[in-house]
């Protein structure tokens, strides 16, 4: 059965985004490579090392759980499904003009949870990639993150959004399954001992 | 000239201790190996990739700065000079009982930079290592640091005494020196771009 991962870009000093929810700082190394990544329904050029990476972790999704933050942040990414699988967007009241039969979204307002789980039944033997602090947050509470991948990004951001955060007292063990040194950028990956 | 080299271990979550300034978790790495390390006056026992990389780091140091705290937190680490390299702790008023000839540290009242620039001196062409959180961060306010060694441990530890607090609203852009996966930690070196 697929992996449930949550997945980000964050500064060392553990930010996602600064305090005007603003990102670009972070992925950067998105930008400064010579080599095509088609994603986010755009082409970036990044080095070979990050686009093979990204590459193989889009491969092994088959769905996409996030929050209605940042869809409203990036303006519903154009009305595109950015990683070209199933979207589940998790929020309180689904908006109106996107609830079209032909959306690249659907819109889940009985929690994290149950987003989760639909996003599993669409993904099938893949993966399910959650982004969104609230959202992975909320995934972690209930013990339904599996994995984490992290594009940890060099740089010192000093405020903004952090991606660990209410998480709870107790401490959550993970075993580092993947360390990948990119140019302007190191993907790691941590699986969740349970 | 030797580099200012701030140095921690630090949970995925950005804590270098837990909110009872416990560090256990932290530090597992340096008891799950079979090659000896010896530092800090006893033996421990890590992976030989972590026993070589911190071999490395250790004959490239020269002087030891770190804060009052970590001073009495770790009872003055039984009075031994930890690294082997003249320490010298940042204080408000220098304890008493400490100020002996033979004492193996040296009590700086006049603050972080002033601790630097003797521990420059006393390095020579080595590095100088920076430890404690309040200490780490007055020498990045002060523009002192020149490069960040962390040891990444695969844990969230949820709260906590975090490592990169309090630097203030401007980024600090970071480049990516070194990546070394090693069981139980990941070590990363990053030098600040000035």
């Amino acid at each position: 059965m697929g992996q449930v991962v949550a997945g980000f870009s964050m500064s060392l000093d553990g930010f996602i985004a600064d305090a005007e929810d603003g990102v670009h700082a972070l992925f950067r190394w998105l930008f400064k490579g010579d080599t095509a990544f088609p994603i986010l329904g755009q082409v970036f050029m990044t080095s070979p090392t990050s686009s093979a990476h990204y590459r193989e972790l889009l491969d092994a999704t088959g769905a996409h759980v996030t929050g209605r933050r940042d869809f409203d942040v990036s303006c519903a990414w154009g009305g595109v499904n950015i990683m070209g699988v199933p979207m589940f967007i998790v929020t309180h009241t689904a908006p109106q003009e996107w609830l079209k039969e032909e959306s690249p979204f659907t819109f889940i307002t009985d929690g994290v949870d149950s987003a989760i789980e639909q996003a599993r039944k669409a993904a099938g033997d893949k993966n399910v990639l959650v982004t969104g602090s609230q959202i992975v947050q909320q995934g972690f509470k209930a013990g339904l993150i599996d994995e984490i991948q992290i594009d940890l990004v060099p740089i010192l951001l000093g405020s903004g959004i952090r991606l660990f955060d209410h998480l709870g007292p107790d401490p959550i063990e993970l075993d580092a399954a993947q360390v990948i040194a990119a140019p302007g950028v190191t993907h790691l990956r941590f699986r969740v001992v349970k």
